[in-house]
C-alpha cells in the first residue's frame, strides 16, 4: 500500500523514536537526557486544592469548551507576571498554548513556506529543530560564545538571507548549552532585528530558573517595534504534566496564531487553565520557583563536583547560571551517540542526549547534553561517577 | 513592518474570530451554535474524585513528561473499547490527542502537500476544513443523502483524482447534517479505498451518543488493509475541557502521527491521562453514556417540536438518531448569514452556524446548524419559538 506520504517529516526516524520510548521505560537505566523537572519539589498540596476547587466549585464551566486564545482570567494573569520583568502587554497579545512547544509549531506554521530561511543559533534546541521542520524551512546557523549569538554573524547572515522569514533563540540558559545572552548581545540582536526588519522568536522556558547571578531583561522588554514573538511556559516552574505555556506578541500575531490554533486543536485543557489561574490567585508561585531554583542550584553544584572529580579533564562542560542543563564537549573525533549505544548504556547505565542532535546543519559528534534537574543527588553521583571511569578507561 | 506570512493561513479571517469570540461572550444570546455538550449532565463527583486520585496517588508521576504517544495503561483502555465494536487493535495501534481535532492536523500534515486533493463529504466538518486548509489542500466534494455519501459520486471522484491523498467522512450523526452513513455505503467506501489504495479518515466524535436505532459498525471494524486512520474523542463522552482523544490506526502511521505530534505539543497532559485512566478503571463509563443518550433524545425531541410548532413549514429539517445537531434547510435564496447579523441576533437573540462555512468549495447559503445539546429545555423552547417566529414575519 502506497501511504503517499507528503515529504514533510521530522527529524527524527521511527527507529530514533522507538529507541526513545524504550529508554524512558527502563528503569535500570539512570537517565540525564530528558529536559525533566524535579518530580519531588511539585507542589501536591496546592495543585490537590485548586483542581479540587477548579471542578467542584466552577465544574461546568471548567470542563466545557472555551475560546481559543485561553481563559480571559489566565491570559491577564500571565500578563500582570510579564509586567513585572518589564514587558508591557493586554491579555489580548497573549495567547495561552499547550506548552511552549505550541508556540514553535504555530509561528513556523504562520511563517514559514518550504524553502524559507530560518536563522537560529548553533547548537539549537532540539524541540525548535522537530517543530519546524515540517514545514521545510533552510536553517541558517549562527555561532555562540559565552555571550550567545555572535552578533558579527548575525549581522552577516541577515545581509545574506534579507528574506528570511525569522531569528529563533532561547536567550536564557539555552537549551542544550546552557548559555545566556549578554545585555549588550540582546540590545544587537533587537537593533539588528528592527534594521533588517525581522521577527525574533525568543523562547524563555528556563528564564525563571535563574540560581546564581543578576537577571537580564528579556527581548520583548527591548522590543521597540513589537516584532518579538515572546513564549512561555508553566512546565519548569510549576508541572509540565499540565501541558501550559503562553505566546506574548502583537495583537495581530496572537490573531493569527490563535486561527491556526482553532484548527490544530481547538483550545487548551479549560482544566487545567482554570486550576494553573487558580493558583495563581491563591498561592505564591514566586517562592515555589525560589524553591526550585535552590534545588537546582544544589543539584548543579553536585553534577559539577561530581565532572570535576571522575571526569578525564580532557572533557569539558559549561556552568550554567540557572536553567537544567550543561553541555560537555569531548575531544575531535568522539563520538558520544556511538558511545552511549556501546559503552554508556550497556556498561555505566547511564544516558545523555547525543549533541549532534541539536545541530541544524553540521552535527558536531563531539557533545553531550546533560540534564542535572531529573534525578536524585543519590543518583546524580552514582551515574555520573560510573560515566566519568568508563571515560577514563576509554579517552 | 512586513511580516512575510505563509500564505498558508486558515479558512477563517480574523474578524470572523473576533465575531465568534464576541458571540461566546454574550450571556443575553441564546447559542444554539456551539458543538457543546450539556455541562449539568458532567460526572462532577467521578472526576472529582479521580482527580483527586491521580494528583494525591499519583502527582509526582502523574504531573511530570511521558511519552509521546500518551499513557500505555489509557492507549491500552482505548484498545479494549475499541474491541467491544469490532475493532482488533494493540495499544501500539492507539495514539492518545489534544481532542479528535489534533488527529486531523497530525493526518492533513503527514500526508498534504500544497496542491494535494482532499476528498470529502459537502458539507463537511468545519474543524477539519481548519485542520486542512492551512496545508493548502484542493478539495473535491461528494454529495451526501439520507444514507451518507453517494457511492457513484466518490466512485467517480477517486477516478478523476486517483492521487488524492485521503477520503474524509464523519459517518456518524455528521457534523453539520445530522446524517448518519448506511452498513452498505460504509462497505461500499471500503471497496472503494481498498481499489483505489486510499486512506480513510473516519471521524468519529458523536458515535456513541446513539439515541435511537441499532449501531453500525465503524469504519475501521470493516478495515481488510489497515488503511483506515480512526479518530474518537472523550469529549462528547465525558467531558471537552480535558482535550482528550485518540486515533487508532496501523502501526507505521501511529509511529509517523507520533513523530509529529512530539514537534507540536509534545504530549499531551498527563495528569488528564492519568485521570481519565482512573475514571475508566473506577467508574462505569458506559451507564454514564446511557444518561448523556437520554438527556439529548428528550432535547432532540423537544428541539424538533419546537420547530414543528413554530417555524413556517419551507425550513426543512433533519431528524438525526443521535449525536448533537440539527441542519436546517431554507428556500432558494435565503442568506442565512445575512439573517442572523440582521435580525436573529438583534431581535430574537438568537445565534446559530450559518451553513456556508460548512462547504468546502462552493458555499450555500440557505442552510443553518443547530446544535439540541448545550442549551437547557427553557432555553430550547424560548430560542427557538422567538426564532421560529421571526421567520414566519420574514419568510
Amino acid at each position: 500500500m502506497s501511504l503517499r506520504y507528503a515529504e514533510r517529516m521530522t527529524n527524527m526516524n521511527p527507529s530514533a523514536l522507538r529507541q526513545l520510548l524504550q529508554l524512558g521505560a527502563d528503569p535500570e537505566v539512570i537517565s540525564f537526557g530528558g529536559g525533566y523537572p524535579d518530580a519531588s519539589i511539585f507542589p501536591l498540596e496546592h495543585l490537590s486544592f485548586v483542581f479540587n476547587a477548579a471542578i467542584n466549585d466552577h465544574g461546568r464551566e471548567a470542563l466545557q469548551y472555551t475560546v481559543p486564545n485561553g481563559l480571559p482570567r489566565l491570559r491577564q494573569q500571565v500578563a500582570e507576571r510579564a509586567a513585572t520583568v518589564g514587558i508591557d502587554c493586554t491579555s489580548d497579545e497573549v495567547l495561552i498554548l499547550q506548552g511552549g512547544q505550541q508556540g514553535l509549531d504555530l509561528a513556523a506554521k504562520m511563517m514559514i513556506n518550504k524553502g524559507d530561511v530560518v536563522i537560529m543559533e548553533d547548537p539549537t534546541f532540539l524541540g525548535a529543530l522537530a517543530a519546524f521542520t515540517p514545514y521545510e524551512p533552510r536553517y541558517v546557523t549562527v555561532p555562540m560564545d559565552a555571550e550567545g549569538m555572535d552578533m558579527a554573524a548575525l549581522e552577516r547572515a541577515l545581509k545574506a538571507n534579507p528574506e528570511a522569514k525569522f531569528i529563533y533563540s532561547v536567550p536564557e540558559f539555552q537549551n542544550p548549552t546552557g548559555v545566556t545572552m549578554s545585555l549588550a548581545r540582546r540590545k544587537s540582536l533587537i537593533e539588528l532585528a528592527n534594521r533588517f526588519d525581522m521577527i525574533i522568536i525568543e523562547d524563555t522556558p528556563y528564564r525563571e530558573i535563574r540560581f546564581q547571578g543578576e537577571a537580564i531583561p528579556p527581548l520583548k522588554s527591548m522590543d521597540t517595534e513589537n516584532r518579538v514573538i515572546h513564549l512561555g511556559s508553566f512546565s519548569k516552574i510549576l508541572a509540565p504534566g499540565l501541558r501550559l505555556g503562553w505566546a506574548i506578541a502583537s495583537d495581530e500575531i496572537i490573531q493569527r496564531m490563535t486561527m491556526l490554533k482553532l484548527g490544530v486543536d481547538t483550545q487548551c485543557s479549560t482544566l487545567n487553565m482554570k486550576a494553573v489561574s487558580l493558583f495563581l490567585e491563591n498561592f505564591d508561585i514566586e517562592s515555589h520557583i525560589v524553591t526550585i531554583r535552590q534545588t537546582y542550584l544544589r543539584k548543579k553544584n553536585l553534577m559539577l563536583e561530581t565532572i570535576r572529580q571522575t571526569f578525564p579533564q580532557q572533557v569539558s562542560f559549561t556552568e550554567p547560571s540557572g536553567g537544567l542543563f550543561t553541555w560537555l564537549t569531548f575531544p575531535e573525533g568522539f563520538d558520544t551517540a556511538l558511545f552511549m549505544k556501546q559503552r554508556a548504556l550497556p556498561e555505566a547505565r547511564v544516558a545523555y542526549v547525543p549533541g549532534a542532535a541539536f545541530f541544524a546543519n553540521e552535527p558536531k559528534t563531539n557533545h553531550a547534553r546533560i540534564s542535572y534537574s531529573t534525578q536524585t543527588d543519590e543518583a546524580i553521583v552514582k551515574g555520573m561517577t560510573a560515566l566519568g571511569q568508563l571515560l577514563k578507561e576509554s579517552i
